[in-house]
């Protein structure tokens, strides 16, 4: 099977990876300034341009039996252009929804889902009416990694957002203290067949996922089943075909979902080395009609972004430890990597990743000097 | 790291599969004819002939830092001259011990390692009053999976072959009757550090492996010792660096040594899913100089090769089960992927092994209509 991909990132690299073993090959889709590096290789990359024919990306990508995305931000008339000549998956409703956080929290709204309390049209100074501070401003169409985002907690900044921004292209949130931040990756299939990973518990830092632990600590079983049952209530709302993270905060025993990806996720790469069958293949056996494969895992699993760092030099690798370089051109904030851990112990993987962490700090302060 | 690999099979590709990943590069030496679509895209393929200029070669393929095999069967004088520019890991003496089979049996018996008892330079009549019969004929430079053996049972059969083979390019082997074909892979890094698979257990079918299941089942704990103990010594006296496969024959408490590939092996492929590191990722950390990976292994796991099947359809494979084909033009009796996969009881693996061999026979059914 031919499958071509919106997007020349790390998801598309690895998504690529994940498939050539099954025989599949892959095309890229490229924008006109994306930097390919992590795809270069693993299948032709077609840049387009808004306005050129469609017809013949189609054709440059070697006529597609599949398409998917591994990004949310994607042009829809070309999604929607591309959708004449072979199928998409997941579908165009999914991804416009999951990339836009009003028509996210519609849907949320619409199947009942408790997400944080939220206004869209509105003024920050008549939101805090509503809401109650600090909250936090998003943009609809482009968020991702914490960018686009706004604190609102005094007065200057409410007024200096009511200023500067367009109430229609963001939503205000109340924001949330919580005690946990997790996300649910789970695979639906073209027959409706659903499987889960287990629950994923998440550290951030600047809006960027820093490092992920798989299965989440301490969470209470009613929790895990709600997690579950509310991502396979989004997928069939959505007719969902293909992996979908969501994201979300623990505060106390409610679970409060934060965000949707409409693709394979950076929370979701400890499946790599924890699971039977990694998030990537599982994407493309969804998408491919395949049945799905098993989401067990083994032991315990950790994950840690190495972002802005040189590549850590091979000899620091223990064991367990799994590299994933993706080649890219280094640059501070930039996630460049992730290295995978599997362990019999919370205690044990913990121990690793406080080792590796501080090994990379190493790297950031080598390269900054 | 970018490393050169002799050979553009299917362990050419799963060692590029498993290094990209790494961020290493790769680059692969085709003699004249052979097929390449196994490496296509996962790096520069150059095709060289004797006598060709090999400093050429050397720059063509990207001036590698480490050149290593996935064959033994490789023209010793262009490795001795690619010596001069890089590392070839593992080194010379191991890939001429292990390619040669009577290099090879006076290996094991300068270390004192059982092996079948066996004659060289001897006719089949004389080695017929030194051994006993059945014996079997094989070439000392061209073997692999069964090919360039001879059964010696009838006196017809040694006369045919005294008449028609060279005694100088055969050894001559006792037929032995064993209870389990059985082989340990460990790997050994530059400082000497040496991990041990699990013994892995193999059925063969006119000399071609079908199946591997590993950990071996009823190995008494001596055997398993003993194995890891003789790959050691082996590993130890040749300055191994990499992967290393040694094949045995189990008869009663007794392991004999078959026969020993200096390189990743068909029998290892169950690694990708069964072990915390497969063979492919460990044989080039190996040589890259990196710590080894752990050879743990999550249950029970299981290896179905797919020969001369048209490629299994997709919707055939169940969820345990991971699909590695690789991409060559398909001919009876020829390896085209394999199955992996991974349970927890034998009971369990064993059931799901059989159904996939009785849908894949039906696959070779199909194709002779």
């Amino acid at each position: 099977m031919h499958i071509a991909i919106i997007g020349c990132g790390q998801l598309s690299r690895m998504l690529a990876l994940a498939g050539i073993p099954l025989g599949f090959t892959f095309s890229f889709v490229a924008d006109s300034r994306e930097d390919i590096r992590c795809v270069e290789g693993l299948g032709t990359t077609v840049r387009w341009r808004p306005g050129e024919s469609v017809q013949r990306l189609y054709q440059d990508l070697g006529k597609p039996e599949r398409i998917t995305v591994e990004k949310e931000q994607v042009d829809i008339s070309l999604l929607n252009a591309l959708q004449e000549y072979c199928v998409i998956s997941p579908n165009l409703e999914a991804i416009t929804t999951c990339g836009q956080r009003h028509r996210e929290k519609r849907l949320l709204d619409k199947l009942g889902i408790a997400s944080s309390p939220y206004t869209y049209g509105k003024s920050a100074a008549d939101s805090a009416a509503i809401l109650s501070l600090p909250m936090i401003a998003k943009s609809c169409n482009e968020g991702y990694d914490g960018k686009n985002q706004w604190m609102l907690t005094t007065s200057e900044e409410i007024t200096s957002f009511d200023q500067q921004l367009d109430r229609r292209k963001h939503i205000i949130e109340q924001w949330i203290p919580f005690d946990k931040e997790v996300s649910q990756l789970s695979v639906r299939s073209q027959t409706g067949e659903i499987r889960h990973y287990p629950l994923t518990e998440n550290q951030h830092k600047g809006g960027i996922l820093q490092q992920s632990i798989a299965p989440a600590t301490n969470i209470p079983t009613a929790t895990i089943v709600l997690a579950q049952n509310r991502i396979s209530q989004i997928m069939e709302a959505l007719d969902y075909v293909g992996v979908m993270a969501m994201e979300c905060f623990v505060v106390g025993e409610k679970l409060l979902v934060n965000e949707l990806a409409p693709r394979v996720h950076n929370s979701g790469h400890w499946t790599q080395s924890g699971s039977t069958t990694c998030q990537f293949e599982n994407h493309l056996r969804a998408i491919a009609g395949m049945t799905l494969g098993s989401t067990e895992t083994h032991g315990v699993a950790g994950m840690l972004n190495l972002i802005g760092t040189d590549k850590p030099p091979l000899t620091l690798l223990s064991p367990r430890a799994k590299l994933h370089w993706y080649g890219k051109v280094i640059r501070p904030g930039r996630k460049l990597g992730h290295i995978n851990l599997t362990g019999s112990s919370y205690q044990h993987l913990d121990g690793e990743l406080q080792l590796f962490k501080k090994a990379c700090e190493a790297l950031i302060t080598t390269r900054a000097e």
